[in-house]
């Protein structure tokens, strides 16, 4: 079976909301309360659950816990991944520090830089290695992710390094720059660019204090 | 007129491309190619394109740098936004840092945390308030969009402080926790956890090695 991105993204904002509700001891939430809290449709919600197995009870809602675990088990990981961080940075240690990266559901196990004050040293507790040994490392570690908080400047390189051994298989990047992934790996990016952007143009549009202009340009 | 979240989001792309197309020195590029190259339907691209004035030529494309400065010119900013940072941890540092918001399009006029070491100081050449301190300053400052890099602990009490100025109409955020803010300021987050967890999903399904279990839970 082959979900959609869309369902997924989904679901994460379902687990989301359920895990804090239940954090808040809501015993049960209707289809339609999550459709509003989420801004989705009370039938999209409903869609979505029945299709991964789970149905509310009528007038009644769906068991908050029962349904937070049981889509905690559909996003579980089958094992803990192997996951590189190249860049020790400002980002890369933020990254390190951020509570999405204390998961169970992977290690950081190799830190690539190619500052000699951090190369050979262990930094948070793991061992930060050149650049120029990523792909001897990733191979010899079977690392599965790469997070790649370098400069933009030096995204292409580390991901061909990256992409030159057999074990990577996923990169979530955080840079903007435009970068070529081979079909094989999973490419996700946290778009800071593409969300300022957003923000921007919606505050313009608010405030209504400049008119865009969408005619046709002098040819 | 009204512009729907995921045309914007595309518009973003468009433009991302087309920079560096210019950047590489291409001079025409058609909507099949554009499709290609960021997995959107050629019939969507023209459909936007064509929706924001701009119709390329049959069987030639669309001229390149024309097209990059009219889209430019649609996500131009009316004028330069002011913007706070709360947070000055590893993650402020990197984005204070990051080539994204070095844009002409806004300057970052104020900055808070809590640290006695930065409350006071000029970090980057920009003054650090104390987080007490952040309605008083945004009001003064008349910032407009907070952008928010604190501990997922305090990111409430920030917003509630930026929403109780009148001046403050975006926040961005970069962290995972679940924040009300009023209607009446724009929202957007950068969401770290869910991308990573797109991926870790995305990855799992591919590996195939454990099966999701769809079926209903025991009741």
């Amino acid at each position: 079976m082959k979900v959609a991105e869309p369902t997924v993204e989904r679901l994460i904002q379902y687990y989301r909301l359920l895990d804090r509700l239940n954090g808040e001891k809501t015993k049960v939430v209707s289809s339609l309360e999550i459709g509003d809290m989420l801004g989705i449709k009370a039938s999209q919600v409903r869609k979505d659950l029945s299709y991964f197995g789970e149905i509310g009870k009528r007038g009644v809602g769906y068991d908050v816990k029962r349904l937070c675990v049981h889509i905690e088990n559909i996003l579980d990981a089958p094992r803990v991944w192997h996951v590189a961080l190249a860049g020790v940075g400002n980002l890369g240690t933020a990254l390190m520090g951020h509570t999405v990266f204390k998961s169970y559901k992977f290690k950081v196990e190799a830190l690539f830089d190619i500052d000699p004050q951090k190369v050979g040293r262990k930094i948070m507790g793991v061992e930060c290695y050149h650049s120029r040994e990523t792909t001897r490392i990733i191979t010899e570690k079977n690392i599965d992710v790469l997070l790649l908080a370098v400069p933009a400047s030096a995204a292409q390189s580390c991901v061909d390094a990256a992409a030159a051994s057999p074990s990577i298989r996923g990169i979530l990047a955080f840079t903007p720059a435009t970068v070529a992934v081979p079909d094989n790996i999973l490419f996700y990016r946290v778009d800071i660019f593409a969300e300022l952007e957003k923000l921007l143009f919606f505050l313009k549009e608010k405030e209504g204090k400049e008119k865009i202009k969408y005619h046709k340009l002098p040819e």
